[in-house]
């Protein structure tokens, strides 16, 4: 058979979840990973081991044996050059560069979206201190400082009181390092994340809408559904992410992570947009398990351009646990007890060595209950970092 | 992360869909391929090309680079050699040699079932013609001839009237080819499959009784749960399929394929047990999508002695259809077709090169309807297939 071809830059989990989906559907993966021994090359035939800047990894992973069908990604920190090298041998990438360019900077990012009329925080663009003294004085004294580039899971994103708190920040931005920006601290009930999937010929599917839940900057637990969600703050949820997909030619999977704000009573915005992902990402693990086309699937689908699988849910209520290193031990030592007291989790481990803090693996819980499947969510995520777990 | 390594002897597309599983469950998978280019060798990282009769294929994959930490099958033709290569280097083998034997070999399958009290169909060994005469003589002149080891898919079997309908059968017995049975061709209402899996320290779990639909020796279509079955009925499989794998001690998937049988009012037997295979089965595919735990996750988790998982399903119907080579042209030409027509059915396809009468791949359709769901199945296999389907 001759097996379409996925060529995909990274080699993380991201790209690992992709290779079940690649199984499934006859489509053969090829990744450009750092480490040979990394999370996604263990598990695909074909891997290069290289960096997207190298324009010898990315010829590679782009033709070798074969030319692949197109190009995607596992994460932002993509070139100028990569685009290129798969514009010279005629390789569609996806997204492209013209959108993914709105996932990388966040000064862009706010920009556009402003200028598509999607709700967003305050921000400013900050070409100094100064900048960030006048957005405190009108934001109570307290912003949100981001770097425009480079940050991912709370990196590069600082609450701040002062601008000595970024004082190094301002420094690098002066020597050719990363802009910066201010946003308003936003007052969130919570923070929701809408999935959705777009094709190259337009066709687009959402996901119900997901409550994620944070820790130190990192995804820690989602709920899907997310648990009472008025049907205007839905509605608003999926325009303002069907508008981001749209406005910014988004193709393959986009997450548009938000905050649910009280609103003002007068028709203002009851979502505003906090961060844009265009790839699978960690609010979506629940629809491997939770829902009848997984992001990973639907991921490959849309930038293969065929058509899209359904979204819907295959069970009420889907939770995902992140098992983030906590230094402890062998994952695979909680497994069995892992497995044992809940022969109904989904167990996700991603083949990495453990480090403190890094995303290892995550646990889904699809029911009827949303306490049972919570807690039974929690616990499995627990007892695969090792901790005892009462009951 | 030091993963386990499951060693499998077989490249085809059973050892194929035990790679996503493997890969959620940080699982070093690594296949004994007879062609590079096969089903699975495409779809995982490590693949040693050779055959299980070859002591260094048989090597290499039990031990290179490291050590597997169990060896398990995809298919029954495994010589003992291959058993003890594993003895020489400490793997265990899942299932056993001692219980392999009786999917091996059907003489010794019946005379053990026998003996341990599960219903089967009338049958006797044929050691020549005259005991073909005799059999066809007592049971209305109609018997099921099968070659004791080496059939599949059909092959192996015969349907016959008369002696000389399996004289080269005979032949080539008397000189060193497989010893002959003959069985009673049994009046089924339909064929059942029941599929469990077993640990080595016992524990045991069954998915729900499947009906399967044969054409051509082949299976083509499993409905699960098999629709109106008798309570009666279903403790009579779940009964014989236990006894068989307590009985023969088998680790692993196992798959009983039954015929449900009038029965003759009188507290007689309403299933006969038909064949064994000691491994993800055909009948067991829809379990992919349809079940909370797959055969091919519930496998890998047996033969590692892990806890097994909830066999539940994840929706009320589930219906499989196989698509097999019919020489029309490319899956991939239907692929975009079925996903268009059918946004909910799940396609597998199996990376193989077209042949015909070849198994390609199979779609699954998990709803609440079952002729719907039916309906779906088959339309979307038959799309694959390059026909043309209405609606």
């Amino acid at each position: 058979m001759t097996a379409p071809v996925v060529a995909v830059v990274g080699g993380g989990q991201l790209a690992r979840m992709m290779a079940p989906a690649a199984t499934a559907l006859g489509i053969d993966l090829r990744v450009l990973t750092e480490t040979a021994d990394g999370s996604a090359a263990r598990v695909v035939r074909s891997s290069v081991v290289g960096l997207p800047r190298d324009d010898g990894s990315m010829a590679a992973v782009l033709t070798e044996p074969r030319s692949a069908d197109v190009l995607t990604f596992e994460h932002e920190h993509i070139p100028a050059t990569a685009f290129a090298r798969a514009r010279d041998v005629g390789v569609p990438a996806h997204p492209a560069e013209h959108a993914l360019l709105y996932a990388q900077d966040k000064i862009e990012m706010r920009r556009r979206l402003t200028g598509l009329g999607v709700p967003c925080p305050d921000w400013t663009e900050l070409p100094g201190p100064g900048a960030l003294e006048g957005f405190l004085r009108d934001h109570g004294g307290v912003a949100v400082v981001k770097t425009a580039r480079g940050g991912y899971d709370g990196k590069g994103v600082r609450v701040v009181r002062s601008v000595t708190e970024v004082t190094e920040w301002f420094a690098a931005a002066r020597i050719g390092g990363p802009a910066l920006l201010a946003e308003a601290k936003v007052p969130f009930v919570r923070e929701l994340a809408v999935l959705l999937a777009r094709r190259p010929s337009g066709e687009l599917r959402c996901w119900p809408v997901a409550q994620t839940v944070q820790a130190d900057g990192v995804c820690s637990v989602v709920v899907a559904p997310a648990p009472d969600l008025s049907p205007e703050v839905e509605a608003e949820a999926l325009r303002a992410a069907r508008t981001v997909a749209e406005g910014l030619d988004v193709t393959g999977v986009l997450a548009v992570e938000m905050f649910e704000v009280p609103g003002d009573g007068a028709g203002g915005p009851r979502v505003l947009v906090n961060e844009l992902a265009m790839r699978p990402h960690n609010s979506g693990h629940w629809t491997i398990d939770g829902a009848v086309t997984s992001q990973f699937e639907q991921h490959l689908r849309a930038v293969l351009d065929l058509p899209l699988g359904s979204t819907e849910t295959v069970g009420p209520w889907s939770v995902m646990a992140n098992v983030l290193g906590s230094g402890l031990g062998e994952l695979t030592d909680g497994l069995a007890t892992v497995l044992s007291a809940d022969p109904g989790a989904k167990v996700h481990l991603y083949g990495k060595e453990i480090r403190s803090g890094r995303k290892l693996g995550h646990v889904t819980v699809v029911g009827e209950d949303l306490h049972d499947v919570r807690d039974r969510a929690l616990a499995a995520a627990a007892r695969l970092r090792g901790e005892t777990v009462d009951g």
